[in-house]
């Protein structure tokens, strides 16, 4: 099982946020060239962030991916030279107001190696105190809702959290916390 | 918390595989016009498969994305107009050589709603017996491999396993099979 070798890399398509690199590659096994697309997004951070009362802060808003509402655990970029923890904790400060008393990495896991190059680090943000108002980007049109530990349950198992990056956050969240991940 | 409404939407990239939609949105409660770009790919299937002895059925390979090998459990695109049931036989049959005794859904949920249109159906093959060799693709280098439960489980905890969507596809597994999926 060989590694692909990059023959040629060139930029395709940039935005302000990410670009796309078209690769094309050949096989040590495989007689021939093979055409992939990377997409070079920056790192992410996702925080499952807890009040001082035990309940998970969430926040609502409209997506233009799947054009529904969806509920998330707070999240955003991370910017050019900043540290994870630092973005984590701004992110979770902007789009809530709240401020950790503590804040541990769970886990960094890439986002999808097969076509993206990132990496999304899974903060828990716990005794968390609401210090301000929300400072939204002008993208931004977010609705903060808290939940107790059972109504997350509820919303993962019956679907109402249906954002794949969400269940990671929670899983592991709740993965650790059951004591399954040793 | 109002929706975004789109006032322009424009391919500007596209491959085989996926493209990419420029939306210029107008929000009800900002003043402002403002920019999104959307990948619109194919739904994907990924498959917690578990062969008769009990243990998962893994496929390892070379990822461009993060330059990585990784461990993950079968995956693709659904083609179209495929059953996404279907689309998930024929991955486990193509990457692995597998057929499932029994196949289920466990969940279908957002890939990414901030930034892509699709859905990701996360299927349980059981009993799963090895008929056949590998079918791969012209793109595909893959290997095989098998590793119990508690194998599983020690992979997700060190972190040898860290595709973010590989660890949803486990937590999904564990969680109902620990009951903690109500």
């Amino acid at each position: 099982m060989a590694k692909w070798v990059i023959e040629k890399s060139e930029s395709v398509f940039r935005t302000k946020i990410f670009s796309i690199n078209r690769l094309l590659c050949t096989h040590p096994a495989k007689s021939v060239t093979h055409e992939f697309y990377i997409l070079h997004n920056p790192d992410w951070i996702n925080v499952v962030a807890i009040d001082t009362a035990g309940n998970f802060i969430f926040v609502e808003q409209h997506r233009l991916g799947t054009g529904t509402y969806t509920l998330e655990t707070p999240a955003g970029l991370i910017e050019t030279g900043e540290d994870p923890v630092e973005a984590a904790k701004r992110e979770l400060l902007e789009e809530t107001g709240y401020e950790a008393g503590k804040i541990v990495l769970m886990r960094k896991l890439a986002a999808n190696p097969a076509i993206m190059n990132n990496y999304i680090y899974f903060f828990l943000a716990e005794n968390c105190r609401k210090i301000c108002e929300q400072q939204l980007d002008i993208a931004e049109d977010i609705r903060v809702k808290t939940f107790s530990p059972q109504e997350v349950q509820k919303m993962l198992s019956n679907g109402i959290i249906d954002h794949s990056i969400i269940v990671t956050a929670l899983s592991l969240y709740f993965m650790q916390k059951e004591k399954f991940l040793l």
